[in-house]
């Protein structure tokens, strides 16, 4: 039989039925008044998301096209950054600064930790010159977050440093208040919280921000953020948009604003926490056990499984996808996402499928041990409305 | 959040995205060399799925029109009939053979059994003017698989009488070869084993059937089983047909006739037995312990918890939906369906939500039980290929 596809990974992550539907009607030209309807609210929606009352720039490009947007729009060469390197993301920070000739200093962490924010306290106190601060919120790669909260207190009050903060798979997934918390760059991409197809990307600035482009000599072109400010307040877009994942993304935005960013939050948190549970259960070790991102769950396998194998295994036969790991950890870790259209019984059959497959490979499994740990969780929060009691 | 929605109810059944997807395209016109293609390739399918050589019609009708042409066109005023019942589509043979006039004996089957078919040839042996036997192969509203195989055995040899099988929900679910088993009339629906929007329905004729359409004479119009065969022999239809409904029954039937009947009958037996195993681990009563049908499995809810209350609670807040009990078991059972689109982890959903929602309502639930039980079957079937063991 054509076998049902649970999609787990960290992006791209499952599509809402109707968002599908929306963006599979008539295109639309983007020069129209009807366009710009469209950008005028999803501008809207993504401040309500960003929690910001700047604007919000719309890029037709991946994710790694707003981070290097964030770099060519904000510095100038030779300019000293710190960048948090901690996994496969925070070493995208560092390609993207060396390529535009950036003088990095890089804060190496262990993979599957946490950045210590006095260290980077520490630098700052040292170094007077560093220009910005680079980090994950969540690095996917090793299913950490990092504490942007504590790096944003810390650089806030430096007038010649901003806080350049990727949210890429955090955004709409945990709570990430730029104007509150004073994050200076905050970046995203359409297929994580946000639900779409791959195609966009997102970014936020701060005033302080936006006064760094001011003496930023970087070359860019596609990328320049004050052309598309410009543009956005005008409605629409300096080059030609995703008008179909735009069109999408009123429909996501408008789901966003009817549930609540702290309902979201609080199911994602709710989500994570069951799986967490379900894996723990299982025997098997997270991969950030002190500081894990609500968005995905990293785990090691048992010793002995092939990772690679396992996964193919999980897919091909089983219809679950699951991320393996990146760099050293490929073959060693999976990677269960929850993050955006992902509900209770998602984490069940995540659980459920990986005990069966553990048990295939040998590994000594008590089915439904993990299953019951997700239970328990996912029950606490269900409503005894409607049951008569 | 916009709740996933996991439909586990006996018709209509989940739609494979593909399906969906060819259904979306344009409508063609019905009277073109392009539409008759479709229902000449259609034609095939059905004939494979009724395992029959001789034509297989489709109506455009519920699964009720079919039943009604299979009385209309086959009978004639005043004949004597056995109808099988044991349940609510028992009771619609009958409603319909009485509005035709036919003098019914009605064999009243305990719900949630099985007719004894000794009882039916006793009855044939003493009266000899009985023209027709009427059953379900798959009585939806009970569970209960009715021995159709030995019914045919009994009635194949009497040359004054004929078996009509209401195969609705047995059709692409389990084993009902016409011609092998000498099966007169075969009546299938469109959302059930064929996993499309309900709007058609099918029905197979022995020759022995046809032998009988010639000398019925009740009236008939709209179900004129004859019209329909020498239109369906010009690859058309009598009247307007479901266009889109046709053309996604082709890909269904492509899909049918690529996973092969075997596999799908065993498909639909495992995830029927895992169902029955959770449901008796976590100590609930089968409503048809001896003779269950393979695409829907029925238990009785523990005393005291309220059906519709327990069902809207399973719906409203878990997002899976079960069908309740109809007549007399109304508010005492639930249904889980297990046809046509249904993988081993709609299962677990279905298990472990069950076991969530039955603790809400107080009953005493040990969380991973049922889907240990569920996990033990559908692990025992779990290829070991690719796991490098």
């Amino acid at each position: 039989m054509r076998k049902k596809i649970y999609l787990l990974t960290p992006g791209p992550t499952p599509i809402i039925e109707d968002v599908l539907l929306e963006m599979a009607r008539p295109i639309l030209h983007h020069r129209t008044p009807q366009f710009s309807a469209i950008i005028e609210e999803v501008k809207k929606g993504l401040q309500y998301l960003f929690q910001t009352k700047n604007d919000v720039l719309i890029l037709n490009a991946s994710g790694t096209g707003a981070m290097e947007g964030s770099v060519s729009n904000l510095f100038s060469s030779g300019d000293s950054v710190i960048v948090i390197n901690g996994g496969k993301f925070g070493e995208r920070w560092t390609e993207i600064c060396r390529s535009y000739g950036l003088n990095v200093k890089e804060i190496s962490v262990e993979w599957g930790k946490a950045v210590d924010p006095s260290i980077v306290r520490d630098i700052l106190k040292r170094d007077k010159g560093i220009k910005g601060v680079f980090v994950q919120a969540s690095e996917t790669s090793t299913t950490v977050t990092h504490p942007v909260k504590e790096l944003a207190e810390i650089v806030r009050d430096i007038d010649d440093t901003i806080l350049v903060v990727d949210g890429i798979s955090a955004v709409g997934v945990f709570d990430l208040p730029m104007d509150k918390w004073g994050i200076d760059v905050l970046v995203s991409g359409a297929q994580k919280g946000l639900m779409l197809p791959p195609g966009l990307s997102f970014v936020g600035l701060s005033d302080k921000g936006w006064r760094f482009s001011e003496d930023a000599d970087l070359p860019r072109y596609y990328f320049d953020f004050r052309k598309e400010r410009d543009n956005l307040r005008a409605n629409t877009t300096a080059y030609t948009p995703a008008i179909s994942l735009i069109v999408g993304l009123r429909k996501v935005l408008q789901d966003i604003r009817e549930e609540g960013i702290e309902t979201i939050f609080a199911r994602h948190e709710r989500l994570a926490m069951a799986t967490r549970a379900g894996i723990v259960a299982l025997g098997l070790r997270l991969l950030a056990p002190d500081s894990p991102s609500n968005g995905v769950t990293g785990f090691f396998l048992p010793d002995g499984v092939d990772g690679g194998r396992f996964a193919r295994f999980l897919r091909d036969d089983l219809g679950i996808i699951m991320a393996g790991g990146q760099g050293h950890l490929k073959g060693k870790i999976l990677r269960i996402a929850h993050m955006g259209y992902i509900g209770i019984f998602d984490i069940i059959v995540a659980i459920s499928g990986l005990e069966m497959a553990l048990k295939r490979f040998g590994y000594n499994v008590e089915f439904g041990k993990g299953i019951a740990a997700v239970q328990e969780i996912l029950f606490m929060e269900m409503s005894d409305e409607g049951t008569g009691k």
